[in-house]
């Protein structure tokens, strides 16, 4: 293990940290909040800890796939243990364990919440907790990959390990221009909404934080009623940002690039755009009766499809009190997620895809046994690494969800609690149903319960095998790759 | 396909099920019931449409996994329409949606009824769904190869779609010798366990009736207040056959052979204890105080425990009023099922070990890539094949899973129910929970849920792709295989 580069990257991971905590300290000035002190507090501490941890690049350059999953899942419990400080400080989240919550959830982009009354909270907090979706959706390293010169190998694991989906194609050869085009896509689209919700006559502030959550596919309110307050072209503009951040950032680089039918031919995208109409038919022929208009139903039902889908988790209805069959279709758009290379969270359409292939594979060697078929997504062939990789991550997420439901099964709530609260938190979507439904919150679960979801959160979003490594035994023996030189041999 | 061999394959099924018929035909002699005649008149019909189909040896000799798949699936179906014709004839489950339930959920051991007051039902009709349970349990497939001489081929790939579990390890070289072994052993067990009820003094109706419930580990009862009103000698005697019914035969067949080490090292059977004996001690911590004394709490989690991973069904307690966490451990049971290669369901406690074990493989490629590793299960190493194969299952028994929930989620029944219902089914266990909990019964489902549970029964039962394969349309093209002369071409 080369702990001098998981070091350095750490010290930088605080740096761009203190750096970031300037926008909330920023709000707190503006809105005369004593809290400023809290922000800038902790960010002078984070940015002198980081510029320590950073100071000397390290001489040792060996950086292999274990190093990258340990220096993703370590980077992120940093970036949440200091994120969730002016919380506490300020004495407006007091206990440690929620105040993690709060912000694993935000840095994650699952935002699902601890606190009953949003507004109860100062302006400042609020800017950071949307921030920090905005911040999680891209993720932190591969911020610092686009602003860093580092050796190849390096950028590479980090990025296999932060980006979300099976790395099935890679945008442009060279990660670092990757990184920085992502951002700019990121940036630019988050820019386009604010100011379309701005026109829709939306707060300044409630446009900035509805569009990091939108970015992020988080989904933290600055208001506690939600989205419901907003008028109907405003909840448009959310629905229609939500559903085109759950999309294959692919495509948006094939469209900059000019390359439209190929932009248009990706598959995971038309995939991602029939299952989210299917879903949106299939509920508003369920509730049919339950709305005036078949317009007002596809307003609703679309909004809070886009939102579960994409795993933002905002919502405008109280999906909780629709008829079961609708309940179970968003439960396994839970499962589902959005589009692998976007911001949302969940299993990812292109790993549902290719599952499906494979099972239609299988099914096929059976009838024609002597026929040979590879399986293709993207028009590319998929190695037996990739497929191997892919059922270890779906049988991973499997027993993780399991024993997940089982500890949290312990608070005693029924069984949709405690199975919807690990779907919402595993999958970064947020609310959950029945007891954690959409128009409540994770505050009455227990310590035990919040500390699993938060592990929950954290696999999720950095897709199990980095969190999973950073917690083997093995990654930490004294294994060969301590040494190099003993490899050399 | 082979279509001649095929229905040469249902005639055969049609005779012994005929022959089977005359065991509920003599029960209701017995207790002069005038039922008689309806299973007479049936086992008359089904003997004569047998002797028909089966007429003359097919002389096409090919028979492919395909064909094998299909001649279980159709033969199960075939085996149960004629089943079922009895309870409709005699007026006692006068629908043919209920019937197919009744007699489904008995040849594929699952328990699940739509009777509300069992007792209501005729001595012959109890011994008939009872008797069910025994011939499903082996197979009736696999009890016609036993007396069937069949070639090579055939043995093989019906025996392959009909025995539970990834086929790691072939009890003997002989298909047809593995057969009659089988059900010796099976028959010596039934036996040894109804003369232990006897000697408990159960009446010999019920003994013979537990006995075959516990080694088909089906779960009808025949009694209202199912096994409640047993005594805590016989209740025990239930418990330790259900979970000798669990186990992998493997382990009585070198148990036979003198090769007892070999038997004791078998790691399916060590892990299907291991989780026996953490899911007992789990429930008791988690139920202290809610029984008089740790004796007593032994005795009443250990038979519901052994009843729903042996995915028996039979039931001593109430387990739905259970905490959430007794309730959940029970659901994850319900998962994992019995060993590969005895009479249980579910996902068989081997793939979920494999299962493991290819996750760990995973992970130790991400931190020691240099290593090469070979998963191996009873000391045998897994070849691609069989990896592939068991991850297609898990991607199959998990979307069979969502479908099924999602159409029973039509009903509104709560999510428990629902949930519960297809993991009941689809794993051959019986009672669910809430709505379909043990002290339940399935009969306020509408029909289409009935319908769906009974795919999930016989799919759960064949595991998977029997049933799959029989419904793909690529088996019945014109496919190379119809005409294999074209072949040699």
């Amino acid at each position: 293990m080369n702990l001098g580069i998981i070091i350095y990257m750490l010290g930088w991971i605080m740096k761009v940290e203190a750096l970031f905590m300037l926008l909330p300290a920023a709000t707190a000035v503006i809105y005369k909040e004593q809290i400023v002190v809290c922000y800038l507090g902790v960010a002078a501490l984070c940015g002198v800890l980081g510029i320590l941890c950073s100071r000397k690049k390290p001489e040792r350059k060996e950086f292999f796939a274990k190093e990258g999953f340990v220096t993703v899942s370590l980077g992120w419990i940093v970036l949440s243990v200091f994120g969730c400080l002016p919380f506490m400080i300020s004495g407006e989240i007091p206990h440690f364990v929620d105040a993690m919550f709060e912000i694993v959830s935000g840095f994650t982009t699952t935002g699902s919440s601890i606190v009953p009354q949003v507004e109860d909270l100062s302006k400042a907090t609020l800017m950071w907790r949307s921030f920090s979706h905005w911040i999680g959706g891209m993720g932190v390293l591969v911020f610092i990959l686009a602003v860093l010169p580092l050796a190849g190998d390096c950028n590479m694991h980090i990025m296999k390990a932060e980006s979300p989906g099976p790395s099935v194609g890679k945008l442009v050869p060279k990660i670092r221009s990757t990184a920085k085009l992502l951002y700019i896509i990121y940036f630019v689209m988050t820019v386009v909404m604010i100011m379309l919700l701005l026109a829709g006559k939306m707060p300044l502030f409630d446009s900035i934080c509805m569009s990091f959550g939108a970015a992020g596919t988080g989904g933290f309110s600055c208001r506690n009623t939600g989205q419901v307050g907003y008028t109907a072209y405003q909840q448009t503009v959310i629905t229609v940002f939500m559903l085109l951040f759950g999309v294959n950032f692919n495509v948006y680089y094939r469209i900059l690039r000019g390359r439209f039918r190929e932009a248009f031919r990706c598959e995971e995208m038309r995939g991602y755009f029939i299952i989210v109409a299917a879903a949106i038919l299939l509920i508003i022929w369920n509730m049919k009766g339950l709305f005036p208009s078949f317009r007002q139903a596809f307003h609703e039902v679309s909004f809070q499809v886009a939102s579960v889908i994409t795993t933002t988790g905002y919502a405008t209805a109280d999906f909780d009190q629709w008829p079961e069959f609708s309940k179970c279709i968003l439960l396994m758009l839970m499962f589902i997620g959005a589009c692998a290379g976007s911001t949302g969270g969940g299993m990812k359409v292109s790993r549902v895809m290719i599952a499906f292939k494979e099972m239609r594979k299988e099914l096929s060697a059976v009838i024609h046994p002597r026929s040979v078929k590879v399986i293709k997504f993207e028009k590319k062939p998929l190695g037996h690494d990739m497929l191997r990789s892919l059922n270890a991550f779906i049988i991973m997420y499997f027993i993780i969800f399991f024993l997940s439901v089982l500890l949290l099964s312990l608070d005693n709530y029924d069984f949709m609690t405690s199975f919807s609260a690990v779907a919402a938190n595993l999958n970064n979507i947020g609310p959950g149903m029945s007891v954690v439904g959409p128009m409540s919150n994770y505050s009455m679960l227990s310590y035990l319960s919040k500390a699993v979801l938060i592990f929950d959160m954290l696999a999720g979003r950095l897709e199990l095998f980095p969190v999973i490594v950073l917690l083997a035994p093995g990654t930490w023996k004294n294994s060969g790759f301590r040494r190099p030189s003993r490899m050399r041999l």
